[in-house]
């Protein structure tokens, strides 16, 4: 086997969709799996023993807000973030690529790494591929991210050939540093490569060519759900996951709608992460097993339905479209938190029921199913990916 | 005995304290008790279950703010505040008489009662004696205050005398209004008096004698920690509960705070409420049983020592001092929810611990060795009514 965290359990026999185990030091995750957000540490309007208890074992955050808040030096002293957080399921950090590219003219990207200046108090900071190994050896995660280069759509041909390259150099810069420097708190971490190229089929394969040569413990489609179609994010995708090890974890960054991670799951993805979740939840907007509401619409006043039909099978307390819909009009914060669990138990019910499916060699009639359901009146055409 | 709501189960050899039980149709409370305010059928940034987890079990809740929203008929549909919010533990709700006074500028007392502007809308509202225990009877809290003319500090003997007199007739209705009106939702609720007469030891006694002549299942002490000094206060309240009935309810309506408690318990109060545990909690102040600390603090940037010495006898899980200044400096909104946790466990142990002292003889010692510790720089003079 050729990577000692993943095993495959199982592939569906009518598409590339799979079910796999990926273990941690923190636990075994099932997968396909969705990692909810933590970004600073903490799911925002959300206590992450909920997500414990909603079975979810796997959160993501991110190295570049902890680098600047709490600082690593704090996260170095608690022990590093899972005891930091209190929590006791598995950690993965993204590396800092996507956010520092996400700063636009507040970086500059050089040969050796990223000049940016803090979005928190303007100062300013580099980071390196060793530099970003370090600050996540002090976090802690169970599985960290390479540094990359993450660039916007559109790309030139060149631009997205330079910044893979780049990657490449970068990631193996990451890979080196990450042999040498110790475990610092007695278990080990994993390090993800991340596919870069944009949306051009041979970039991409150049770069999993490459990277796959080189020990990852898992591998990232990096660089997609940044505004490209959503018919090419799948063809990219379909195109990787041809490519890459079966036997390793695959893992679609910052993806996506309940539509996105279906289908990517069909294309052979295993892990996933987005905002989508708890930032719509703040603004209102429940994912439930009946489709996408407005929580704030006149019409649920009087209602005392629960939020979600199959409230019980997400393991969620009924509370009525009529109570949330108050706590949102009348500017309650545990308005938020309620519509961030319901959007949680939601996708933690999508994907694990995508795994159910997968093992009984039901998926794609399943999600099919599900899909025209959840979405009414949306083509393929309409679908946006994020 | 008086009221079939309230036993009287210890006083305290050496103070006015008392250790009873308040019996409702939605469990039995034990006292002295702290109500956490839930105006808007909400705890501000926290998920109520938690509070019952916490051992709590009753809120308060604000007639003002549920009349305007959701509105009655939306209660009234749901089945009561208890079913809206999923709260199987007790209710209390306040008539509006003191939100109302609140209104300042945008209310106008009349004989029959108050006219006033939303604070949402600017729409136009009349509550009347008779109309404000409709609106509880659609609330359907177990325990239902008396609507009630409150008056700010300093008032006028003239003033206070008239406000008195206003309210007496007030509550006069509300009990007859009371006795009328079916219970919609088939368990019973009580009626509590409030006491008003300002600072004016007569006019509190002559508004005392008024009301215990009629049969109120309790009364609460209103119009105070309204700006008057703490010394002050404590008068109104020591001269109050020498007058009251032993064998009700006693309820010193917005105190206090921890200081506030014990001395008024010390004064023979039973039930108190504020929204200082709650709003201090999103200020960053944290009550802890080492005393008030500003999570923000600089000097908590490392620590990793929990918010409480004593998590563990307040039920509460040992986030880090150094993790909750994170989440407030970072501004997310978890922190805000560990605070008011830590706050109420606070309250709740503060109460409960004064229950078992009374119970065993020891609470003024107790009451004096805590104060002394949790405000080590405070003299009577220094303290504020809230």
């Amino acid at each position: 086997m050729r990577s000692e965290w993943f095993e495959l359990v199982a592939t569906d026999p009518a598409t590339k969709a799979r079910a796999g185990l990926l273990r941690t030091e923190h636990g075994v995750v099932e997968t396909p799996v969705f990692m909810p957000v933590a970004t600073q540490g903490a799911i925002k309007a959300f206590d992450h023993r909920i997500a414990g208890e909603l079975s979810y074992r796997l959160l993501l955050a991110n190295t570049y807000h902890l680098y600047l808040r709490p600082g690593t030096d704090v996260l170095r002293r608690a022990g590093g973030l899972h005891r930091f957080m209190r929590w006791d399921g598995a950690l993965l950090t993204d590396s800092g690529g996507f956010q520092v590219y996400s700063l636009g003219s507040l970086r500059r990207v050089r040969d050796d790494g990223v000049e940016f200046r803090s979005h928190v108090d303007g100062s300013r900071h580099l980071f390196t591929p060793e530099s970003v190994i370090a600050h996540q050896r002090a976090i802690g995660a169970d599985i960290v991210m390479a540094f990359d280069e993450c660039i916007g759509y559109p790309a030139t041909y060149q631009e997205a050939t330079a910044a893979m390259q780049r990657s490449i150099r970068w990631e193996r810069r990451c890979l080196e540093s990450h042999r040498e420097q110790e475990f610092p708190y007695g278990y080990r971490q994993q390090l993800f490569g991340i596919i870069q190229g944009s949306i051009y089929l041979d970039l991409r394969q150049r770069c999993i060519e490459e990277l796959c040569a080189l020990p990852f413990d898992g591998y990232a489609i990096g660089g997609l759900a940044v505004g490209e179609p959503v018919a090419v994010m799948y063809d990219v995708v379909d195109h990787s996951t041809d490519l890459l090890p079966a036997d390793t974890a695959r893992y679609l960054m910052g993806v996506g709608t309940p539509q996105n991670i279906l289908r990517a799951i069909e294309l052979g993805v295993d892990m996933f992460d987005c905002v989508m979740p708890t930032r719509n939840a703040r603004n209102g907007t429940l994912f439930t097993t009946r489709g996408r509401i407005n929580i704030r619409n006149q019409r649920f006043k009087f209602s005392d339905e629960p939020l979600d039909p199959a409230w019980e099978e997400l393991g969620v307390e009924p509370f009525s479209l009529g109570y949330v819909r108050h706590l949102f009009v009348s500017g309650e914060i545990l308005g938020l938190t309620i519509a961030t669990m319901q959007n949680l138990a939601f996708y933690r019910w999508l994907v694990r029921t995508a795994r159910e499916k997968i093992l009984t060699g039901s998926f794609r009639q399943w999600a099919q199913c599900f899909l025209e359901q959840f979405y009414p009146e949306t083509t393929l055409e309409g679908e946006r990916s994020t």
